[in-house]
This record gives C-alpha cells, structure tokens and sequence, in this order.
C-alpha cells in the first residue's frame, strides 16, 4: 500500500490508508491510545484500540517523537484535529526515541521557552516544529523564484570558487585555510568572479552559494557563513538599470512566495506578505542624513548609516511612500569599495545603492569601475596590495563591457519575509564565532 | 535606443538598431572596414564606411576584444554570416583591450593550440569561445531542471554549512580552516546535514553547493572544490527507491536540456543528446566482477572497480542493453562508508550503488544506517572517532525515519553530455592541487 501524505488523508474518508511520522502526542485511555501523528504536510490523530492486539502492543513500546508507519480505516470525526483520524489496524515502528528529549517539540502557537542556544544545540529537534519547517518551505519558493526569474530572463549560472589565492575585498575579516604546503582563504563574496563572467562575455550571471566572514560579530543579524544571492549584468548605463532590475527581481519573488505560502505564512507567522510596488522609493544618503537630523538621530558614521538609522530611515518611507523597501543611493567614495564606479560629476560619491526592508539592509549594489586604469588608481588610493589583486586588475585589460550587480541576503529577506528577528532562527545550521555545531 | 541582441537582428532588417558586443575580428580594406561583433547571443558583421566619419575615427582605434555599441542600418547582405550585416553609423568604444592578447579566442570549429594550463590562466578570455559559454548554458539549464524536478516533487531546499568542526566522513582528505582561536574544517559533503534533515522530518530535501577534497589527485576527472547536488528522501523500504527516483530526476533533467540545446550541442560539439529510457539497467557488483573476467579485465580492488573498469563495464552496458547508464550495485561493506546500510541477508553487502554515465562515475547513492546502535557499532568496526562523530550519531537518538539519498557530480554530467574529457574544461573556474588562480 502506497503511503497517503497527512494533507491528503481526507480523500481516503471511508477507505484505508497507510501513513508514516512522528509520534507527537501520546494520549493513554486505558482501553484506548490517542496518538497524533505528524508528518512534512500535516498532524493527524490515531485511535488505537485493544482489540487490534498488536497494534496496542506496539503502541505500547512507542515513546514521544518516535516515528511509526500506521496502516487503518480513515474516518470522519468532528473531534479530532482537521476532523478526521484513523482507526489503527497495523502499527510498525520505524524508529523508535530515546524517552528523555532534550528539547520539546513545542505546538504551533506555543511559545518556545527553550533557550536559544540549547535550541541551536538540537537543531534537528528544534526543526521539527511546524513554524520552522515552513521557514524552510518558504525559503526553497524563495529561491526558486528568485532563479526562475534569473534563468527565464536570459541569465548563466556561475559558482564561482570558495577557495581563494587573496582575501576578495580587504585583508581583514578572511578565514584562512591550510592548502596543501600553502595558504588560501574563503571567499567573502563572489564579487571578483562575477565580474570575470562580465570580461568573458557572459552578459548577465547570477550566483547562489555560501560566503564566509570571519567578523567577530555577535549581533542577531551576522553569522560567519551564510548563504548569499548574486547577479551582474552588463551594458548598464548606470547604477540605476541595477536597482530597476532589482525591483522587478523583488517583485516577481515576493509575489511567487505570497501565491504559494501566503495563506500559511498568516496562519503560523501572524504576517501578511505584500508584493511591492515599482518603483521603489529612492532617498540618497546625502538626504537620508538630512532626514534623520531633522528626526534628531544621530548615527555613528558619516556617509553612512547604522543600524538604528537604518530603522528610522524605512520608517520614514513607509509612512511617507507607503512602501516597505527604500533605496539609499549615492554613498560616498569613503565607506565603499575600490571598484564602486565614482559619479562622473562627483568622485566624493560613487554610483551605488544599499536596498532597505523595513528597517534591515538586504541588498548592496553598484555600478563597478570597469577601465583598467581607473581601477587601478582607485585601489591604490584605498591602499589595496596592488600584487595580490593584480589577477583580478587584469579582468579589465582585454575588454570588459560596463557592468553592475547586487549583492542579496536570503536569510534576512527571510527574516523580513516571516518577523523572524533573529538570522540564526532563520538560517538552516547558523555559523557563528562560537557555534560550528552540529 | 535599445540595444538588440544578435540573435534577434534578423527581425530589424531594414531598421535601425543598436548592438554592443566584443570584437571579433577586424578587417581592413582601406576605405571600408568590417567588424565581426560577438555578443553572448551571435556574431554580427559591422561595416564601416569612410563617408561615416566618425564611426570610421572610432573603428580605428579597435583592437580586438575591445567592447564596443553600434548604431546603424540592419540589411540583408548574402556575404556576411547569418546573412545580415549593420552598416554603422555610430562607434562607440566602451573597453579598449590591449592589442596584445595574451591567448586568442578561438572561433567555433577550430581547435585551440594554447596549452591547456596557459588557458585557465587566462580563463575569462578562454570562456570568450562560443563553445566555452554554451557549456555554462547547458549547466544553467540542467541545474535549472534539476531543481524543478526536485520543487514539483516536494522536496525543501537546504543549505547546509561547509565550515565544520569534524572531518564529515574521514579524517583524511579534508582542509583546516583557522577559525578565530581553534581549528575547524571545509566539508566534504553535506551528506550528515542531508540525513539531518531527515532526522528533522524534511522527508525530502536537496541542496546545490561547493564540496571540497584535499586530494592530492591530478586526474581529469579531480578537483580540490566542485559543485554537488545532493538529495536525501525519508520513508523509503530500499536502496531501490533511491535509484527509481534518480531515474525520473535524470530522465527529466537531459529531457529539458535537449529541448533547449539539443541543436546547438549538435552543432557546437558533434553530439547528439540522449533521453535515456528507464528503467536503467543494474548490475550487481558481484556480477558486474565476473563480467569483467570473463572480458579478462581485472581491476586494483576487490570489490570496487577502477576508472578502466567502469569503461568497460559501461561499453558492456551499451552493447547489451543498449543504455548509456548503468547501475552498479551491493558494493561490499568493506569499500563503502560507515553509514550505508547493509543487505539484511548478507551483512558484507551494503545496500548502496553507483551510476555510471558512458563511462564515468555521475553519482554514489545509498540506503543510510538510521538505526543508532547499529550505525555506532559500524562506526566502531571502521575505527572511526566515536567523540568527534558523537553530534552526528545523535541525529539518530530520538526518532528518524529510514532515508537514503545520492551525490550528483554536475561538473561530470557536463562532460558526459558534451563530450568534453576533462572536468578542467567544464568548470567556471577549476581549483586544483597546484591551481587557485584566478
């Protein structure tokens, strides 16, 4: 008999089924079992009665988040979770639980109380909670979104190699790695590589895959690996052909994420998901400071904006754009990196963007400086090692066509997506400076 | 203006369009010159005319490789390829290559003369030759399909860390990374997030990402880091499971890929593409020895066979079953990792496989040991480190259904179906013991 899927089990109304999960709840009645039973789509409950003598029998052995596979008539029952159940007639356990749980597997609606890094501790435990599988759910509509639109709007994929010769942007925050009788490094981003596509003629690329920091950073919104959305595409004019692509991007993947998860995301996460308009409200960062002075916050840097005025900056374009996104444009030559193209009129500001979602940064993007010697010059005034990047420089020598691109981060988009306000919680296995387990 | 893109030129004749693309060539006949354009679509001929001075002015400044945008009359000229050609009336010199190009980029047809090592050097201008892109559609394509397969058959994405702190399957074999004061390493594989995930009740999971082997190999078939696709399902009764649905995914993937670059793979490199039917056939490992006997070829190990035999066995294949694929099957315990499963009835059997493509081994798939006491004491019998594995025998302490799963290699699928004999070529950018640049 084929196995029926938990959401499917009411087609089988007056018939019988075979399904397979965990054992969530065990209710004993003497005479009677009640167990709900939980697979990938849903919880259904189980009657096992003593006449069926060895379904009981093996109901017997079964301890808390084991995982059975039951064969019984389904049947109608106003009572039961999603009013139907199944009347047992076979009960095999496929994997039976050690008794004591380290962590509980809390109900939908329940609140955790488990701290978080014990949670962290027994991810696979903390996994199984509904709410968090569907984290996973919504990501995997994400990012198939978020490539469906890449490949149908003419994109090549690249991955572009972890392993390093030289650290990608600056010598600090890079792990290095024992290569054989020499060094190498993580890639912080696949930035370099991205543009190499653009000197090969690719066009338009994209990326996904992980990117390493070695930050010694502790905050809710860092991790140490991470995984990381990438495009570029070439023969833009400028920086905003960028953002405009971005939009669209954003849009068509919100609006696949709302169509296939919106109805379950309200119901687990309280959280209605908005497909966003185009334009996105566009505030460049000279303004922005202008603002938040006249809001009376002042941030840390100059030319650039923390995280408190981050917040403050999104606010003010939700309730003045009524939008959830804003671009902050236009950042100063100072706070960027050396291939950021400088404003023809400006070279205090170069050609760039940082994408804003309701309080948290998801995005940097820029035009990036494709002639040679400009390059040159501008990694020299950053006091780049001219040496180790020269591999890179030469991208540029033997034509390479204008090109710009982005930087995306799922896991924060996720935490946007679902008012999940910590990365780790959003995050598969989270990486940080003291976490490499499990 | 909008820029066309080569491919659709055909459908301005007698237009005005505007192209950009590198140059390919240039030919000089005094008062005229023609430009051969390449853009990530085609190649165009430009013709420019003295009487356009300006355009002229630009065009002799050209080198080759430079990137250039032309303005200008699309008409049908018999002479030209493709039989179009845009008489210019606007030049404009977006990237000036340095005349002296350190490998040239060779058009379709010939063969390149430049030593393979020179070209990875020069990897972005290798990648300029249309044969070089069409690999990386092909692989867009094909991973574009993959993942639809696995999304419309309900599988969650995940992506699992590459920073660990055990070596994941060996001790050998695997990088250190530095990581802030203690020492971590890159992974293998995903292979224990993958059977996390099971433990987590995913109940079918995939992922996409790097892997990396601290092998000091030098073969054509070897890189330090690849990409691998990966697949994990629950509630399977046997390896078989595993091998029907590998059958469906790969029958779906090379299906998408024909229909997208069934021609241009014809035309590029000579090869026709092929949907193979299923089922595929499987030969025993057992079997598979006496075959190889009985063809007096006798392999390094017992039990296993070598890249010779896989040749063979795989030409046996095709002659007897007509079928480019082939399952070896019930690998001795002996060769295979701890965590495969063995053959209920003969505890020197595993119930695992691998699948060969033409020749080469694609995929190693197999029913994983969920049980904890019998996966301890088979970590045990292969001396493995109870401590440092103890994280990952705990995903089996508190429920797990049974689950089994195969690793992809795409960078061999690409060779295979493009007949292309080195694993090198068929990289973005290959990492090798000697190689981490560019």
């Amino acid at each position: 008999m084929q196995r029926t899927h938990i959401d499917k089990i009411k087609k089988h109304i007056g018939e019988k089924a075979k399904i397979a999960g965990f054992v969530q709840t065990i209710r004993d009645q003497g005479n009677i079992k009640f167990l709900l039973v939980r697979d990938v789509t849903g919880i259904l409950q189980v009657v096992v009665t003593k006449d069926k003598k060895e379904a009981m029998q093996a109901a017997e052995e079964i301890s808390h988040e084991s995982v059975i596979e039951v064969k019984g008539n389904v049947k109608e029952e106003g009572q039961a979770p999603g009013s139907v159940e199944m009347e047992a007639e076979e009960v095999n356990i496929l994997s039976l639980s050690d008794p004591e749980l380290p962590i509980p597997v809390v109900e939908k609606g329940q609140k955790s109380e488990t701290e978080q890094s014990v949670r962290l501790d027994w991810r696979w435990i903390d996994l199984r909670k509904k709410n968090n599988t569907l984290i996973f759910k919504v990501w995997s509509a994400m990012e198939s979104a978020f490539r469906n639109y890449c490949i149908d709007n003419g994109y090549i994929q690249v991955h572009s190699p972890k392993i390093i010769a030289a650290a990608s942007e600056s010598g600090a925050e890079v792990f290095e790695i024992k290569y054989f009788d020499r060094k190498a490094y993580l890639a912080q981003s696949p930035q370099f590589y991205k543009q190499m596509a653009m000197a090969a003629g690719f066009e338009k690329v994209f990326e996904i895959g992980p990117v390493f920091r070695a930050e010694p950073s502790f905050t809710s919104r860092h991790a140490t690996e991470f995984t990381g959305y990438d495009a570029e595409i070439s023969y833009i004019e400028s920086h905003k052909d960028i953002m405009e692509e971005e939009e669209k991007m954003l849009q068509a993947v919100i609006k696949e994420v709302k169509e296939t998860y919106g109805e379950e995301i309200k119901e687990m996460f309280g959280r209605e998901v908005v497909v966003p308009s185009i334009p996105f409200p566009k505030i460049s960062m000279k303004e922005a400071k202008k603002i938040l002075s006249e809001m009376n916050i002042e941030g840390e840097k100059e030319g650039d904006i923390c995280p408190e005025e981050e917040t403050k900056i999104s606010e003010y374009a939700r309730e003045k754009f009524g939008h959830e996104f804003v671009f902050i444009t236009d950042y100063p030559s100072e706070v960027r990196p050396f291939y950021h193209m400088r404003d023809e009129n400006d070279q205090s500001l170069t050609k760039s963007f940082d994408l804003l979602w309701n309080g948290v940064e998801i995005t940097t993007g820029a035009q990036r400086e494709h002639r040679y010697e400009k390059l040159l010059s501008q990694a020299k005034e950053k006091d780049m090692d001219i040496e180790s990047l020269q591999f890179y420089l030469d991208f540029f020598r033997y034509g390479c066509p204008p090109h710009g691109g982005i930087g995306l981060g799922p896991s924060r988009m996720i935490m946007k997506l679902l008012g999940i306000n910590n990365v780790r919680d959003a995050t598969f296995i989270y990486r940080g400076v003291k976490r490499i387990k499990p």
